[in-house]
């Protein structure tokens, strides 16, 4: 049981592919990570995402916390257990689903005090906690309690939210150490996250500070929350070259399948999103020649696959026109199929990434995304 | 591409094995086909039906006329290749459901004036159309429009409803004979419908004017709709001695896990029912020894997994802990789990029944289902 990181190859850019390894197995990086909030990737068993060839999924811990609760998944063995997933998980802090689901929130320098979303009771969720509630989920990623705070961001707001976040990531750091030792090896990996909302001093300040903390990886957190993307990767360059490079670095919360290869550029190695699979919930698959908003009525006799290109199980066997009345019809089995596509078409962009990099390509497999995704509805 | 029919072994209660042998495949009777509504088996892809070892599924006929229409079907291949399912299918006449779902229904002798229940749009289903929409949709097995009504049925409507099932199977015999002929074969099996009600004398009625239309099968409808199960036996054996045993024999919309074997032994060759899959997303969960209402507290710390004694994918890989978990936070996973395992049971209880069969202890396996059923909730 042991974790690591190691860059395989780096290009000019600063893209580099890597390999990630934790207790859970080997991680390709740049990875994507399909998001399973409440210990499920949402309309994928866990069959299927091994058959996508999904190596890291994320959970999301708030959720996990108010149901079905951390001391009961500890009890059964942990996260992997209980969902059966024998490869690697991270796990957020709870933070941002703190800022964002619930009600009645109130931020003091001990941590955030808040009403379930779920049924109204009350907790407190301080950094040590956020921790601890990580530590027995058990995943193999922990992340830091930061205080997220909305965009666009006023200056002093930013400034206290980044001193903040410093404090309780230092008290996160320290109860961790103390309590992430199993026989005398980490049960976990801690990452620290960045914030300093959109300036770019603040951004840079924040990194330094949680450097000393010495985290094994560091977070981007905070960004693509509303900011234009011009500016998502300028705070992220900011960032990144500060980033020791022998560790990983994650983007928190990116992003559109157009955009993944600008942050690789960036120097980042992990991304999540619940795009692919809201998105095709919602109808809305990813293609190589750009979206396809499935339950337009010009699919409706459209043999083809979602995507001719796609050597996905789902364009290999079933058509447009079938999706569209999968749909149409309210089937469950709609967004199973849709799903199962748009996280495919995600992995597979990140293949095409790793790919771009060992051929020192990546700027024009980039452009080549934006000139498809450019084209098509949003 | 042909259609037949061959009894391999029967027991001394009438219980048969049979192969049953369409242009999609082979099907091994007595079968339990899993319902596909909307040319969908809910939260099941095609794969997962494959893998659960499914022959041969049942498609509605008033759904798919409805939408996505069956010209488009019949436009784009028929409904195998529109749903990318390439074993059998059979079709019901649209009947059923013309009378339980849509609105302002007006019988005459011509047909039955109906408003679907989607958009109000008014339709006229008739004998000849609903031959017609089946042709349409390329079915393996059509069947007849009958005329069904409420349970408990006064004599004098069973009269009326039975002279009429019968003037329409003429009707549809005559008009399928004229359409279903395809390079000099037939593209298609169509089987009649017995009705009768409870009362036995009609039911006998029906099936010898049946028999006079000389259909490759033939099916008991207008059973198991609220009466007692001794009544839906005891009907069904008397329609049962009186077809032909040479031909399948299909009793529609049965039945609860306990009482297979009991149709079984009057004869019975093919099933088909909701129950399995709606129960599923229900969370109620049919194991060996009964049923495991899943969301119940009992089982938030249960890691076995749903049955013990199953051998079906989900049971080999998830705990009872983690599906009650899927059902309280209303993940889509806990649908497809849950149905996975109850469609995996209904066919492993077919396959118990054709061994028992085999092995002539046909009414031990029925007394043991009734003795496990009979205590748990229902």
């Amino acid at each position: 049981m042991s974790f690591s990181f190691e860059v395989k190859k780096a290009d000019a850019s600063g893209a580099r592919v890597g390999r990630l390894t934790t207790p859970h197995g080997a991680v390709t990086t740049p990875v994507f990570m399909p998001v399973g909030t409440a210990a499920s990737v949402k309309a994928l068993t866990q069959e299927a995402l091994e058959e996508l060839g999904a190596e890291i999924i994320l959970g999301n811990t708030y959720h996990l916390y108010l149901r079905p609760g951390h001391e009961l998944i500890r009890k059964l063995g942990g996260l992997h257990r209980f969902m059966a997933w024998p490869r690697s998980i991270l796990t957020d802090s709870g933070g941002y689903q703190v800022f964002s689901l619930s009600e009645l929130r109130k931020i003091t320098d001990e941590g955030v005090r808040f009403r379930s979303h779920l049924d109204g009771s009350e907790h407190l969720l301080t950094p040590e906690k956020a921790a601890e509630v990580q530590l027995a989920l058990g995943s193999d990623i922990a992340m830091v309690l930061d205080e997220c705070i909305e965009t666009p961001a006023p200056r002093e707001a930013a400034e206290s939210a980044l001193k903040r976040t410093t404090v309780w990531a230092g008290r996160a750091r320290k109860h961790f150490l103390e309590y992430a030792t199993r026989n005398g090896e980490l049960a976990q990996w801690q990452f620290g996250i960045v914030q300093g909302a959109t300036f770019a001093d603040l951004r840079r300040e924040s990194a330094r500070q949680l450097l000393e903390l010495d985290f094994p990886g560091y977070a981007v957190g905070g960004l693509a929350v509303g900011e234009p993307q011009a500016l998502t990767c300028e705070m992220t360059g900011e960032v990144a070259a500060l980033l020791p490079s022998e560790r990983p670095r994650y983007l928190m919360g990116v992003g559109r399948p157009e955009q993944l290869a600008d942050y690789v550029a960036l120097g980042i190695d992990m991304m999540d999103c619940v795009l692919p699979t809201r998105a095709a919930r919602h109808a809305c698959l990813y293609t190589s020649e750009g979206r396809v908003l499935i339950k337009n009525a010009r699919y409706a006799q459209d043999t083809q696959p979602i995507d001719p290109a796609c050597s996905c199980s789902v364009c290999r066997r079933y058509s447009r026109a079938y999706l569209r009345h999968l749909f149409a019809a309210g089937e469950i089995t709609a967004a199973i199929l849709a799903t199962h596509h748009n996280v495919h078409f995600y992995l597979d962009i990140m293949r095409q990434i790793r790919e771009a990099i060992e051929f020192g390509n990546l700027a024009k497999f980039s452009s080549a995304m934006h000139a498809r995704y450019a084209a098509g509805p949003s």
